[in-house]
């Protein structure tokens, strides 16, 4: 007797909280400084935490040179009982399906830039590699994540900014940083689920 | 003027293909040694080559102690047009969501184990760590796979076997190991697409 599969048991589907809808369309179509940029991706993390729609991450999408919003995606593991929902990989896999390819950067198209409220987790610097995306800003990195929210990094590689840039990604760090880490400290104040640091789960 | 998001627009979906449903049923409920869950394993990436479906990775999620067989996913980020469409996040992906949880390790659930035809990338470590796994079985590691197939597997934790197993995920190497590598000659005899080697995308 065989397993007993369905078509539903083949695919899933991710997606923003529905707020995102509106909250992507009262932004500007062009965000021309990376601060602007940053303050934008920044407030989608603060309001993930505020609507109890996810973590505390967001990422957006843009046009490097003509700041085009592709997309700002936000973390999404509980709500959508995905463990690699995070912000990074709902905003690129977005930014994917709308342009219609697997690759940011191919040919033909603008040079694409990710932006970070935080430099990406072990998974997502994976991610970040393989997307196409040229550009990377982060508000920060370091120990002050994982010591506000309790959240695990993963094992990141010890050399990871050397390894993207080898890989064509240039990275800017240190933008609006202290905005960034206020945001982690309102996360933290709502006691809210840190969802991968293997609480309750241990063998 | 705003930017203009439409609501299918902030979601997207993932499938395996269509002959993996017929493949699925066709497996027994259980497969009781790592070897028979490895052979099914690498046979599912094996037909993904040939079907042209994807790459030639495939992932299975399984009970670790009962065999019971959860889903076994395969590559599909041409297909799917997603960079992050990898055998093993479509694995976790569909198993958490026929589980209902992001966590496959949760209170209550039985050890799940996560068979491998190769080491996985440097995103997938990172989701391999998020996912709630104990047990990670790989057909190998090593530069064989980056040699025969031009795969970048990316900037993987040197020490990624300590740092798995430091979260609580046992990792059993060298299963099948050459029939692994045969799965990956056949895919390089194919002169198919290596979708993540920045070929034709260089700035």
């Amino acid at each position: 007797m065989g397993a007993h599969f369905s078509t539903t048991d083949i695919r899933f589907e991710l997606d923003l909280p529905a707020w995102a809808l509106g909250a992507l369309n009262n932004l500007p179509t062009h965000l021309q400084t990376v601060d602007a940029r940053m303050a934008a991706v920044i407030e989608f993390a603060r309001r993930n935490v505020r609507e109890r729609t996810g973590g505390p991450f967001a990422s957006g999408i843009f046009e490097r040179d003509s700041g085009r919003l592709v997309v700002i995606g936000v973390n999404r593991v509980v709500g959508n009982r995905c463990s690699s929902a995070h912000a990074e990989v709902m905003a690129f896999s977005i930014a994917q399906r709308i342009l219609g390819t697997w690759d940011l950067g191919a040919p033909g198209l603008p040079v694409h830039q990710m932006v970070n409220n935080w430099r990406p987790c072990a998974m997502c610097l994976g991610a970040t590699a393989w997307s196409g995306v040229r550009s990377l800003i982060v508000a920060g990195d370091g120990p002050e994540l994982e010591a506000i929210t309790g959240f695990d990094e993963g094992p990141a590689h010890p050399d990871w900014r050397r390894e993207l840039e080898r890989r064509g990604i240039d990275v800017i760090q240190d933008v609006l940083r202290d905005a960034a880490l206020a945001a982690f400290c309102e996360f933290a104040a709502t006691r809210s689920e840190v969802y991968n640091a293997r609480q309750g789960s241990r063998p």
